[in-house]
């Protein structure tokens, strides 16, 4: 499907008898839900990145720590390779199956385990739904920061595979700055407590490697969440602005003058258009850009924010500044940025969401590259980002059933991620490397640093079992991929666009 | 020095030729400063715990990163280890140096490169002060959050390399927390970027990995740290307890408040009386504890907590409640904490000072097993606490030139660690692993555990010449120390003391 990508490039993998295996692992894991059938095997191909599918040899559905213990050790013998899978809604496809390895479902982990509202931690199990953490916390006045737009269905298994993000993650932190423990299983089948309640660990920080580390170093069966207070009082503000430019400098001001906020959003024509034609959120449908700041914290806190913001906002040349009324307006402002992503799906067969970071004063010329990548290359590119911290997620518009398009799309996908490393930014903010962008990552690392990786991989899985070919690219495959390393802010070929 | 530590159990290290060594360091880094005479090398025996002292064989105070880049790149050819150390403040000996190998001080990478206010970030090189850095962001309304004791001296590359923590990390978080990128070189002599400007980096975590790695993975050269505006309004509370253990659960019912103070700081009666001795801080001399609890963020916010405080100390059972009326009274209250290790020194010829972390709920629980520790042994031990986040340091008073007593208080202290373990929580707060609780490393964790550390320390370092013999034990130490390691948070033999 994917035509940039070449699967040989991540080296052979085992060649496995498939009924072989699927007796053994019905040896080694009676009553174990163990699916094989074709029609049973279709709803597992793909995960939240739909344009990548792969029919796994076999899925498991475990229901128990044990029974993933004698998965793994069964795996672990006969040489399997093992992908594990939460909700399946990451972008990046990090659970992508493969065809001569097990797909390990997590989904039935579904419980929370307790609340603690003393030392404000959640103990859950990695299948516990993202929003489902902060619901059940929410008699007890706290929340679990981390809102990934997909929070709804997402699981914490898989927030933490990816370091997922969101769009209070400016102010709180991805999921590594809000995860206290993880109990995790190696290749091996061996348990493994990484992090306590304690605020340091000694040791190596096995859980930061973790976080982020996609399924290649173990497999997470229970996560202990840092819990906060919901903040007294929260406000959005909504600006408007009629040049792109002017808004991504606003963005730096609001942060320049020393104010945090809880969040600060910015959406360009086509994303304002085709959100507020999907959702009715009431944005201004002319304007080239919006803004939303939200200010949360106690209420004098945020009124006095609220003043230097729409200040900052009106000096940086906003055309319209809205404070939201009330709560319902305020749902109604994020409603519209939450599900951008679907509103712009209505505007074309198929789209391509990028993931990139930037710093914040290089907003203004990476607007202008993204332009003229949109130009260039005919198809047209919406904007969403997590401004704030700088994360953009630009999304191409094309037809995958025009030739060629879907390959001209993942070419200015490619093009815009390498323009993020160009600027000193990075080639994911908050969905991952997955397969979708291994081969940007022969761009964000050298081959000391891409082999230094590999040996960290091997200290927890020296046979490569786990999630072979994603996340960290081989260097045979960096080799094809070209020498595209940047060096000193530079790449090689500077010259745009490169698809 | 030490009657615990046998360094046979860290295996042999190579057998070098002192002379040929110099010989050659001196062919490969003309013009680096090389102090190989005894009068030159004593001053650099020890680190800030200098109950250990050991005659490095040479002494390099380089001047650049080339020279860095070069003394790595010869030891490595040599097979000669490397000690890295920075302002020699660290309390857990991490920085102890080696007779067989070479102490490379970082003292003259002391430039400040950059502060930018808008990005509020500061670039320094890693033998920078951390008040220094505080001092140089201070025209922006900038500091840097981490604040150790020692932060008039200690550098910042050694706060990376502990992992350093301090009174505001309650509230704003280990220098891990605080740190967005490294610039480190191998022991092979490459120079590595860890971390971005960007909120996320792909990959695994290397940067968060180097911070409390104890220069076991490579030597920093550069440190670029996060800056935070500095809080309009602080107040600092003192409440006073006749009983300990009230004390201790105010912590936690001040936590549950949901209140998050800037600092919540805990000292015994021993501590109090040593304190107000040595500074006349205020404090109230016949207080079986004290309290200090500082507030931090806008005036109205400040307010509020302010009184919410003092409501859940008078329920506590707190005997009497003081608010600091001004900023001189503020800094007073402080510096009686921040100079309680040196008060508490002039009360004896010698302390040994410990640095435990567990669960608030469990300080009641540990106060009452130190206290009975104390009275088994005969030794006295005062306590000061980073209460809030759990984070006990007990100093163990002692006298050294009595036969038995520096091993009766080493090992006190061995067993106060042990019982943090057993309550759940970790042998370091924010001191370190080093050399000093490298036998307590055991008992954290199980020999797989142990296993892995050494195989990720392997990624980097090969051959084991990165500061060996500190922070991770050999599974040698670990067998002939015992099998002391914790097993649902049950010691194999849980009953106390132990020494």
């Amino acid at each position: 499907m994917n035509i940039l990508y070449d699967e040989r490039l991540d080296g052979p993998l085992p060649a496995v008898d498939p009924t072989l295996a699927l007796e053994r692992l019905r040896e080694a894991l009676p009553g174990v839900t163990l699916l094989h059938r074709d029609e049973d095997r279709r709803p597992f191909e793909c995960d939240g990145l739909s344009a990548y599918r792969v029919m796994p040899m076999l899925v498991a559905l475990p229901d128990t720590i044990e029974q993933v213990e004698a998965l793994l050790r069964t795996c672990h013998e006969l040489g399997l390779p093992v992908v594990t899978r939460g909700a399946g809604t990451g972008l990046s496809g990090g659970a992508l199956p493969l065809e001569q390895g097990v797909l390990l479902v997590m989904s039935r982990f579904n419980r929370i385990l307790q609340i603690d509202p003393d030392a404000r931690i959640a103990r859950v199990q990695p299948g516990v739904r993202n929003l489902a953490i902060s619901e059940a916390a929410a008699p007890h006045g706290l929340y679990f920061a981390p809102d990934p737009s997909s929070q709804i269905a997402c699981s914490i298994g898989g927030n933490v595979a990816e370091n997922a993000g969101g769009v209070h993650c400016l102010k709180y932190g991805l999921t590594v700055h809000n995860v206290q423990a993880l109990e995790v299983i190696t290749i091996e089948g061996e348990r493994m407590t990484l992090g306590s309640e304690a605020l340091d660990t000694p040791g190596f920080d096995l859980l930061a490697l973790f976080n982020g580390s996609e399924g290649m170093l173990g497999v997470i069966t229970e996560v202990t969440v840092k819990l906060l207070p919901r903040p007294q009082s929260a406000k959005v503000i909504m600006a408007s602005f009629d040049d792109l430019e002017n808004a991504g400098r606003a963005v730096g001001d609001i942060i320049a003058a020393g104010i945090v906020p809880g969040g600060l959003e910015m959406m360009d024509n086509l994303a304002i258009r085709a959100a507020e034609d999907f959702i009715h959120a009431g944005y201004p449908v002319e304007a080239e850009a919006i803004l939303l700041c939200e200010l949360d914290g106690v209420e004098a806190d945020v009124a006095d924010d609220c003043r230097r913001v729409r200040e900052v906002l009106a000096a940086a040349g906003a055309t319209g500044i809205t404070l939201a009324r009330d709560d319902a307006e305020r749902a109604r402002f994020w409603a519209g940025r939450k599900n951008a992503f679907p509103a712009v799906g209505r505007l074309s067969p198929d789209y391509y969401c990028m993931d990139g970071t930037i710093p914040r004063r290089e907003l203004p010329r990476v607007l202008k590259g993204i332009a003229r990548l949109s130009d260039e290359s005919g198809l047209r590119v919406a904007n969403v980002f997590h401004a704030g911290d700088g994360n953009l997620h630009p999304l191409i518009l094309f037809d995958a059933n025009e030739a060629g398009e879907l390959e001209l799309a993942e070419r200015v996908g490619g093009s815009i991620l390498e323009l993020c490393v160009e600027v000193g930014g990075t080639i994911t903010g908050e969905h991952g490397v997955g397969r979708e962008k291994i081969n940007q990552m022969c761009t964000q690392f050298d081959a000391d640093e891409i082999t230094l990786f590999h040996a960290l991989k091997a200290a927890f899985d020296p046979r490569t079992l786990l999630n072979p070919g994603k996340n960290i690219p081989t260097l045979a495959r960096c080799a094809e991929y070209g020498a595209m390393h940047v060096h000193n802010n530079q790449l090689p070929h500077p010259e745009l666009p490169r698809f």
